[in-house]
């Protein structure tokens, strides 16, 4: 039997999040995108489809079975979270509906009507204001399945990389004191594992970065190679995880370095993203692993400057929607 | 007049430094390199070049004038820095020879005899134990000139990039402490005045990038852009230097935002080299601005793995000697 269809998440009405949704639809046979809904609303999402010059039929729908039947011929719409399309005009109503439809889609994942979800972009200033009490979609995501934080791990994935921070928005000067051997270890099981389900491989290839440059050179530009990160890649092989490191990380996203490794373990935000952005900036996903449910979400902002006018890149939309429908996939089979 | 030749230093003998020089030689005129001399031997590159199956005349020199002539004709040897070659052998009799190679080179080119020095890859830990007492060879070429260590600014340049790391072989933690406002102020105001001189930008833009992810976000993971980058950025300006940021560096490295500037300044060694080796791996050039001569390097290591084997690249010495040579050209020119 197929999954059942994909939960997308509007993100916030005044983003790119509507139009490129619609315009994941309007290519979703030359792209072979896998069935999704949008929880969000027929008026919203038609004048979003309109500002893109998009001719679309879009309709609303009950249920998961619904929503799959639909998807050939029109965009499947869930729920009734609808409101005015207002691009570049971020506002409280409009966090209200980005909130409404990311806990809608959850809500569809966990119970089973949704294969996974993939959620649009949000701006988290906004959903405070709201009422968002999480630092991000993924802490959100976590509790709504009944996941510590903790063990929901950030991977960003492109055509070039894979790659997973394993601290993320804070000050440069703390990530040392925030990494810890069972940090790694714990972080890194979640990947290996996840790889394994989601991504279909059957041994994932692990390559830890080093924190300071050079790897330390032996201690002699820092100590964290030596006291934390190398023993949790002996922990990591210990446990027959194929896990290498600490690399010098400059090394480490030079071309030929990436063919070594699944997923490269990166120990702050920049030093995965960098090279992210630099090398798949308008297809980066952002996937959580670690999840009882599968989620991707396209690996940029809400870009309130350039909504609506039809110049959003939706390579990023595409492949996040494409990557979770293959997560999903695998997972079905598998049970 | 056309300038004088380039000096070529060897590098470490056991490494792939002369095999390279030798290929960029047979390359001369498909790449159109200016003219340069080795400092080194005939017997060593002689055995180099037959080792990656090079059959091109070399030949001694007494000077500048002369190497230019036979350029044309046949690689131009100054000194007598010879001895034999043992590839992937590396000890302290290639260390003595790597060591006597730079500082001649240095002498022509301080001397007036070479418009500038190419400098091949070196063993730190090598060269130390035969009494070189600098942390590497920009510090050394700096106090061959005698410019204090400070004003010896290093940047990194390929085809896809320019990047200065303002602070380099320290560990990551210690970077904050190492940032000041005058070091940013100083090492950029050297980096815009040489992309003037040496890179012929009339106007150069620098963009200055943030320690913290998403450049701190107003101070709520760090405040180093507030206190230390930020008025950097502002002084730049008053001294009429197109400096802009702090930029978040995820994004400042991304393929459109790479449009809008001239060099990245970037806080740390691998917020510099990630991007760089990312997308630049093979072409990677390591230049010195702030000297008075002219100094370039392949930013690769000695190899000595794979050195005589007929794989190394040679696409980052060929760009270190064009660049070089293009620097050493402004420079005359200006006279």
């Amino acid at each position: 039997m197929d999954p059942a269809p994909l939960a997308v998440s509007l993100g916030d009405p005044a983003g790119v999040g509507p139009e490129l949704i619609c315009e994941a639809w309007a290519r979703r046979a030359s792209e072979r995108l896998p069935p999704f809904l949008v929880c969000g609303g027929v008026d919203l999402l038609s004048r979003a489809a309109a500002s893109r010059g998009l001719d679309m039929p879009i309709r609303k729908v009950s249920g998961g079975a619904e929503a799959a039947a639909t998807f050939p011929n029109a965009l499947p719409v869930y729920g009734d979270i609808d409101g005015p399309y207002r691009p570049d005009e971020p506002d409280q109503h409009g966090a209200r509906l980005a909130l409404a439809s990311l806990e809608q889609a959850a809500r569809l994942a966990v119970g089973g009507e949704a294969s996974g979800i993939v959620t649009g972009p949000i701006a988290k200033s906004l959903l405070a204001q709201v009422g968002f009490d999480f630092p991000g979609q993924t802490e959100f995501v976590a509790a709504a399945c009944g996941v510590a934080a903790q063990s929901a791990v950030m991977m960003l994935a492109g055509p070039s990389l894979r790659t997973v921070p394993l601290t993320v928005h804070v000050p440069l000067a703390e990530v040392s004191g925030l990494l810890s051997t069972e940090l790694i270890v714990l972080r890194a099981g979640i990947v290996a594992m996840a790889l394994q389900r989601d991504f279909g491989i059957a041994r994932p290839r692990l390559a830890i970065c080093a924190l300071n440059p050079h790897a330390g050179e032996n201690g002699r530009m820092g100590s964290e190679e030596q006291e934390i990160i190398r023993p949790a890649v002996d922990t990591l092989r210990l446990r027959g995880i194929e896990a290498s490191g600490p690399h010098p990380a400059d090394s480490l996203f030079a071309p030929r370095a990436r063919e070594t490794y699944d997923v490269a373990i990166a120990m702050y935000h920049d030093q995965a993203l960098v090279p992210l952005k630099a090398l798949d900036f308008d297809n980066g996903v952002n996937v959580t692993l670690g999840l009882p449910i599968v989620r991707t979400s396209p690996d940029h902002g809400t870009a309130f400057a350039i909504a609506g006018k039809r110049t959003a890149d939706p390579g990023a939309t595409i492949a996040a929607i494409r990557m979770a429908g293959e997560a999903a996939a695998r997972r079905a089979t598998a049970v």
